[in-house]
């Protein structure tokens, strides 16, 4: 029993809907619960009705399209991303997600086959977190990790809830938030880095996601005159921060597999060209797919960083604001999309997310796993954000085989 | 044939004159051509009218307050400083030299000296350069640095001219700027660093002032997700202007004398803490007073840019912003102020001066010298700028002892 996909199916649907948002340079700008966000969520539901499956919203606005199967009470084995884009996003991040869903269905219809559990194909409510300060609103929602009504209750900057937002577009769904289950979950998603590229593989069996520890660094030291004060009696925060980030640069390297860490955001105080800088405000992101690892790597970062204070003579203050746990896929899904591949001689290799996704919070309350396919450049959450027909059919092939090893 | 200074006269006069403008926190708002900028130069002109001095006015602002001499026609012996501050500045920096110089005249008229030429006393318009974004005005128009026009014509944030300020202070003054000659001048200041203070001097014999040379560098790789793309892979604008500012300021402590090198302004793109920098702009600030040294170092700190920019596949911008070359005072008058020190066993120490000074521009038409006295923790244009009554007065006889030796 097989169904095989059509690449130009796949890539006109996805041409079209990034036609909603769609930006001069060719990118989407589709924030979530605008304007765009609902025709392209209309248009959605129309192309899935149209593939035979029926539609439910629930309370915080996800769509699940449901293609029914031979056991209505078998719990479905889903799939899906997000409709929702960056500001100057692009055409492929979430979008692909859901049309290789639905285009999942439409090769099964193709097929003539009729699976035993459904297939549910998702559309979660803005996972970007472009709009109301806060990503994965949906799926958060759905698995638990957010409270629905402080979820309805964030606003965005113009004042406008979630909740009205929600109304406004017509995606108040009156099925309660969470009450379904998936039998399993998998999630299509371009890499949005540059492994597979550079490998020349066109999937990646998604092991988990890294986990985070972001923290926000303070280095204070004095003021002085940049013509006056001798470098010996300097207490320059910046070169403070400048000697950290050298070393956490370094450090990031030390670990295995490697960790990233990474100083994004500076601060420079007065930040005059003719004054050394008194206070310096600096942030580390640092992710590592093994929670022990990211334990010890704090450790050293902090270690290292007090180190630098102390022989400098400045003060450090650090503030962690983000502990993120790595997410581990489940074992058998995991194996499901490799075992997808071997059978179709497609390449691929394990790969670990450094980014968050929405399969990431479902993980927690069904077995789920990600197929990933390359992105040109790695470039994401960019209007050139680019992908190959080829690649994407590929992974959607990857993704129906998965599904229907389990859904059979 | 000598004089001594009083030191509470000369404390008071400071005093009296920091409540023009005086600040909350103990400091002085004196900003140039101000309302509080006339009523110090109304009460100064005072001062010196009641010690027998002659007022005139230059057309650029300039105070010359003189004592007449035996010999009418020598050229003034001359001192002075200015009176503006900057906008949460100190009492001492500027307000010291224009007040010692009148504690000369008032000291010569108590011990009843007659010198043989002129004593005069200049308060030099708008050193600070915190108005009209241009820092000695009145003496680099007086000593040829600056056009008249030009400088008349330089305008403040709100669009009011020099030539407009000087009109509404009644300070345009109808003697040609730069039409007087000095035999020769001295400059009493506070250092503004903390090397007289280390090593407890009262006065410093100022050799000259440092040359500058100012850069603006501009970093430049590629936007980055902090999550997604592996260290190995990045071109990280602030990871590479890190391993710059630690470079830079290694490098300065090689010279000798020692420069100083300073990283002072730093603007990071897209400044957002989960992207890795694509771009980092960042200004260099580097002092010497040998100008062969300076320009060795230009050449060093450029080549260890680049270098680092290239091993870490990075494009480096480097702009030139400012050029000004090391001032070296006059020998002689340089020797006097030693001189001074000696005859009173007095100690003191040679010194650089690494800002600039109304003394600088000056030296470029007259034989000149500064004397530099001790500031508390090297802290200037700062409200909390403080200076002890025995050292300025320290510095106010060798100001007088060096200024008889020319003028007798």
């Amino acid at each position: 029993m097989t169904a095989d996909v059509n690449k130009d199916r796949l890539w006109n649907s996805l041409m079209t809907l990034a036609e909603i948002g769609g930006t001069a340079k060719g990118g989407v700008r589709r924030i979530a619960l605008s304007d765009e966000d609902k025709r392209a969520r209309d248009l959605f539901c129309d192309w899935a009705r149209d593939a035979g499956c029926d539609i439910r919203v629930d309370s915080i606005g996800n769509i699940f399209a449901r293609r029914p199967g031979r056991s209505p009470d078998a719990a479905p084995i889903a799939t899906g991303s997000h409709i929702d884009s960056q500001p100057a996003g692009g055409k492929f991040d979430g979008a692909f997600g859901v049309m290789a869903g639905l285009e999942v269905v439409r090769a099964l219809n193709d097929a003539g086959i009729e699976t035993e559990a459904p297939i549910e194909i998702v559309d979660w409510t803005d996972e970007e977190g472009a709009r109301f300060a806060a990503g994965c609103i949906g799926s958060g929602v759905f698995s638990g990790h957010r409270d629905l009504d402080k979820a309805l209750a964030l606003s965005d900057s113009d004042g406008v809830t979630v909740a009205k937002a929600l109304e406004d577009i017509g995606y108040a769904g009156p099925e309660p938030a969470g009450s379904s289950r998936f039998g399993a979950y998998f999630e299509a998603h371009i890499e949005q880095g540059p492994i597979l590229e550079a490998k020349g593989l066109p999937v990646g069996a998604v092991l988990g996601a890294q986990g985070q520890r972001c923290f926000v660094m303070t280095v204070e030291g004095v003021d002085g005159h940049a013509g006056t004060l001798p470098m010996a009696k300097r207490q320059d925060s910046f070169v403070g921060t400048a000697k950290m980030t050298v070393a956490l640069s370094e450090l990031a390297s030390t670990y295995d597999p490697p960790a990233v860490i990474t100083v994004g955001h500076v601060r420079v105080m007065p930040n005059s060209r003719n004054t050394i800088p008194g206070k310096t405000i600096f942030t580390i992101d640092s992710r590592h797919p093994d929670a022990a690892t990211l334990e010890r790597m704090e450790a050293d970062m902090t270690r290292i960083c007090q180190e630098i204070a102390d022989a400098s003579g400045l003060t450090l203050g650090v503030e962690a604001v983000t502990r993120a746990e790595p997410i581990v896929f489940d074992e058998n899904c995991v194996e499901a999309v490799r075992e997808a591949c071997r059978k179709r001689q497609i390449r691929f290799m394990d790969i670990h997310s450094g980014a968050g996704h929405d399969a990431c919070k479902v993980a927690s309350v069904a077995p789920a796993g990600m197929i990933f396919v390359p992105c040109v450049d790695g470039i994401s959450h960019n209007e050139f954000e680019d992908a190959r027909p080829e690649d994407l059919a590929i992974g959607t092939q990857v993704l129906l085989d998965s599904m229907l090893a389990y859904a059979s």
